[in-house]
This record gives C-alpha cells, structure tokens and sequence, in this order.
C-alpha cells in the first residue's frame, strides 16, 4: 500500500478504514448497499437504525458482513423517552389547521402516542452479542453505560456534537472520536437540546474549538461538499470527515427521484432549518411550509412527536410540503456512485493538499 | 524576502500586501492606529467609513498616508436611501415599549428621520480626489459607476457577498476581489437584501461555491480565529482571509471594555443573529434584549431606523441591553497588539500548511 496520502492517521488507525471518509447514516436514505459499497471503497459506510429493534438490528449486522469485510456504522438516536404535551399539541393544531383545511384533511390529529427512548437495552443487547466494527450516536449523550458496554465489546463509538460543551461532555461519556457537525449540515442537528433555530455553530468556527477541547479525534461535518471542503476540515485540526449530501445521489441510496433532484437543484441558500416536521430542527429544502413554518415560535410537540402532524401534508407528494433533507454544498455534489465519490474526494482532497504546499515548495 | 509561504498569490499582488490577511473594518472598533499598524505588519489594514462625509474621508486618507506606507482600505455601506415605514415603527413601538418603561424611559420614540444612501456622491469624490490604495463596500453593490470610477482613479474594489448570487452581483458590478462572507462572520452580514435570520450560508460552505461562480479572488470571512481557519480558507479555494474579531482585542482598537471581555469570554455559542438593535442581521453577545427580540417575526425598521428605538435602552450600560459585535471563533482570539496578530496568524497557517503536507512528505 502506498504511503498515506492523509495528514493525521488517528481516524484512520481507530476505524480500520483506508480513508478517514465517513459516510453520514441519513437515516432513511441510507442502505446497506450504499453503506458497503463506501467500506468497499476505502470509506466509512453508516446505516441509520433509529426505529429498528434488537432483531432487525442483528440482521443488519449480519448483511452487513456478508456485504463488506470492512467495517461499517450502525447509528442510533439517543433520545430519552418523550411524553405528549398538550400544550405544544395545541399549538401544533392550530398552526397547521389552515394547511389541513386546504387539503380536505379534516382537522389534525387531536393526540399523539408518547415515544420511547430511542435506544434501549433491546437494541443494546443484540450489539453486544454481535458488535458491528462501528456504533454512532445523535442526538445527545449515549444512556447508562452504553459506550462502555459497546467498547468493551469491540466496538468503536462515535457520538455527534454541536458545540464545544456538547463535545466535552461526549468525551466525558467515553466515545472514542467526536462528530463536530457544524450548521452547514444537511438533515436533524445532533443538538442535545432542541436550541433556537439561529445558534447553531459553522463548521469552520467550530472544529478547531472541539479540537482543542478534546483529546479524541474530531470528525468535521457539515458543508463538505467536495476534496476543498475535505482538506479544510483537516486544516481546523480534524482527523476526519463525515459527509452526508455527497451520497444522496449515489444510485446505491434510497432516496426518491424528488429528494435527488432536490439536491441536484441545490443551492448555496436552498435550504433553512425546520423543527416543523419532525419536531427537531433539521436542515431542509426550503418550501412552502418550511418557509411558512419559519415564523412560529411556539412550543411545537417535541421530537418525534411532531410528525404525525406533518407527515399528512405531504402524502399528497405535494412539493410544498414535501421534507427534503441535504446541506448547504450540494451544489457541489455529483450524481455518481459511492466508490466513484470516495475515489473523487480522494483524489480531490490530495490535489488540494499538493497546492498547499506553497509555492516556495518544488 | 523569502519565498512566500502563501499558496495563492493573486491576493498579494492584487493589494501589494505580504500577507493576504484582511483586517475587517469594524465601524466603531476600527481606528487608523489598528489599521496602520495591521498594513505595517503586511496586511491590510481597514477602517469603517459608513457615516463619514467627504471632508471626513479626505482626511482619513491623509492621516492614513502618514501612518503606513503600506496599503490600507476605507470601507462604506452600499445601502440606498431608507424612508422611515409607520407600520415598522409601530412594529418597534409596541414591542420595545415595556424594555422602555422598567427603564422610566417613558415611550419609544413615535418617529424616526428617513436615512439618506450611505454612500453618495460627496464620498466619491472624495475618494477620486485622492484614492486609497483599497476601498471596501457593504450591504450590496455600490452604487452607480462608482466601483469603475474608483477603479479607474486606482483604487482596488472590495465588497462583500453572504450568497453565490451575490457574489455573481458583485463580480458584474466589476469588483476586484469579493469577500465571501459567512454565517459565522460577527458584526452586521452583509446580505444585499435583509434576508431571515436562519438562511445564512456557512464559511466552509460558501468559499468553494464563491470561488467556483467567480473569477476575481475570493476573500474567506467569518469563524476564522487561527492559523487553522487562514489554512483551511486556501483549502477552501480562498485567496484570502478577512477577519475582525481577532483585532477586537488588539490595543488599538476603540473597542469599550465591556466589547473586549465579551469577547475574552466568548464562546462558540455565545452569539446569535439580531437584527433588533440596528435594523440589520448582525451577529452579537447574548444578552436579554438580544434573546428576547429573537421570537420577534414582525417588520421592525430598516437598517439604521431601528438604532433610534433601540440605543436608549442601551445608554445606562446596562450589559442586557448592549449590542457587542463578535464571531464565533472569539474564544480562538488573543489580546495582543495587531503586529502580533498577524506574525502569530502567518506563523499558524504556515506550521498548519506544512502539517498537512502529509506522512509521506519528509
């Protein structure tokens, strides 16, 4: 094998990977097909499995071998459990009463079920009696003494952060390495809490901060569209990437011809962050009802208890409704297959890396 | 002189600099001691114009000359002319009115005088009687003929853009460089129209999409604290770096002392968008008033209506109602005087450049 082209080894030593290239789990975007063609190529395929529980679990893990002898993610959401709160259901109803009347929807949902806690000891026990290379957290601090349980296992655990104090306390929990996810990002910021929609941290501003706050490796993300964006992270100090949009048009994802030529269409400032749909705030294709939703700064229901709200406006297909999720560079993406986008940002962030090297450099 | 440890040249022989580091005006921070003593040191040093008539300007020019035989830049605001609107000033009104009582200010004021164009003929000829060697614009395209009349006279021609549209704008409107400025930028974004709070494009986002669109030099600003973030601008595809909140500290800025422990004590996330003090989007401390007018969705004046309802209520000191202007890399900034700022940016981005030359370099 050649001499790494990769300027800090750290990630590539911890996930056995051959280029410190994650491919973000996009839960319901991703499959195992996309994800073992990125670990084929060299990269870091995720899956997402917030929903699944312990069986399907295992069954990922076990197609996931028979895909790839590379190592893969398998990533959870780490909620607690949420229970509904009438108010917030109120508001909700009120908010979105107009968009169901015009629809012939009837009035909205007048309840919702409570949610469990997203990752629980079910999910927990089918890791640890089979431990995929890989597991990854959003959405807060992994509960109880998951991390230790899956690194005494074998695994390796990563867990996304939106600040510095979110990193901190990542670390303080045990993961092995850190997702800085900036507010470039496409789909649901890992925020611990559901913050106001305007305090999120740019990426640039916010990998050099976690990098000095931590000692585990950061992984930048959000905003990384292309090798440019690859090299820079590693210039504020990460030891990583993740990138999410640049595989959505990947033929190996599950996205819909909408959501693809969503991002084939992109723009720098195509897309705001929405807790309309889901209840979390989430990077989005700006449409009528993100843009219309944009304005409310009630309590709505919390994460995912806000969907079932929303859901019906947009099973019409109805492009005004319609939760399309990718970042603020896809412009920068191409309609390619995964291994062809891991050898690009390869070859891509090794260019930029070359004209770094400054002119007084042969 | 050595060999140049800057890997893009354009931006040096474009401005006559040694280092294609951009001091960032800062109106009201700004002096001509800080931005003398940035051009001594290799960069370009700015000053804040906005507000200035011609006979101020003159002598700003002249007083820089004596300062530094190096190239400095006067900046101005682009916007046009604002005529007060009754149903924003009601907007204002209402809501600042209870801030106003518990202050025994009595009520907001019930008019406001319209604001003519920042930037008018009187500056211009100013600026044609005797050029700066750069002149700066922000808040859109300048207006008129005034970016070929400049440049005619001698002057290079900066302005700033937040969007790939915008930029497109500025490079038809015959700008020399554009300064890409992203979400993470402190002080007042310089988006043409005052767009909602939440669509601001990320600096790792922005650059390689502005660079792509244009052909002039791109000038990355925004959440660049260190060496880090001037090497990952290259990355990115920038030719250039501007910054501000890394000179707020410096001695000679006018900055209060309230504005420089903010900024000590900043955080990654301890600033958020407002548009409640100035009329504009600008990025500032968190403070009460700041957070409160955050869930304010009505029309409020225009930038810089809104100053007079907004300013009384900051006139007592009172640290919940001042309007302190920093990035979101504060906490990567340092107090020491601006020669140091610059030796300490140069030697960061030139270890981190040489860092990223990778394992396989000797």
């Amino acid at each position: 094998m050649a001499a790494s082209p990769w300027p800090d080894g750290r990630l590539i030593e911890l996930l056995g990977v051959a280029h410190p290239i994650v491919q973000a789990p996009m839960k319901g975007t991703s499959t195992p097909e996309l994800a073992a063609a990125v670990s084929e190529a060299g990269g870091l395929g995720s899956l997402g499995c917030a929903g699944l529980d312990g069986a399907a679990v295992g069954a990922l893990v076990r197609e996931m071998r028979g895909r790839t002898r590379g190592p893969f993610n398998l990533n959870f959401f780490a909620h607690g459990a949420v229970a509904p709160d009438p108010a917030a259901i109120a508001c909700a109803r009120a908010r979105l009463a107009p968009f169901y009347l015009e629809k012939g929807l009837g009035a909205p949902p007048d309840r919702v079920d409570a949610a469990p806690a997203a990752f629980g000891e079910d999910q927990l026990a089918a890791l640890l009696a089979d431990p995929p290379p890989v597991v990854s957290f959003h959405f807060g601090v992994p509960p109880g003494d998951a991390v230790a349980r899956l690194r005494a296992a074998g695994a390796r655990v990563l867990s996304t952060a939106t600040t510095v104090a979110e990193a901190r306390a990542l670390e303080s929990a045990g993961v092995d390495a850190v997702i800085a996810q900036g507010w470039e990002a496409g789909g649901h910021r890992g925020a611990f809490p559901v913050t106001a929609d305007d305090a999120g941290v740019g990426t640039l501003a916010l990998v050099p901060q976690v990098a000095d706050a931590v000692s585990v490796p950061v992984i930048a993300a959000g905003g990384i569209g292309d090798g440019r964006g690859v090299a820079a992270a590693f210039a504020l100090g990460a030891a990583g990437v993740q990138l999410g949009t640049a595989f959505i048009r990947c033929p190996e994802s599950s996205a819909r011809p909408a959501h693809r030529a969503a991002v084939e269409a992109g723009r720098d400032d195509s897309t705001r962050l929405s807790r309309a749909v889901s209840g979390r705030p989430a990077r989005a294709h700006r449409n009528r009802y993100v843009d219309a939703m944009a304005a409310e700064t009630g309590a709505l229901p919390e994460y995912p208890l806000m969907y079932p709200f929303a859901a019906p406006l947009a099973a019409d297909g109805d492009p005004d409704f319609q939760f399309l999720l990718y970042g603020q560079a896809a412009a920068l993406t191409r309609a390619e297959p995964a291994a062809a986008v891991i050898a690009r940002l390869v070859a891509e962030a090794g260019a930029v890396l070359a004209r770094l090297r400054g002119k007084e450099q042969p």
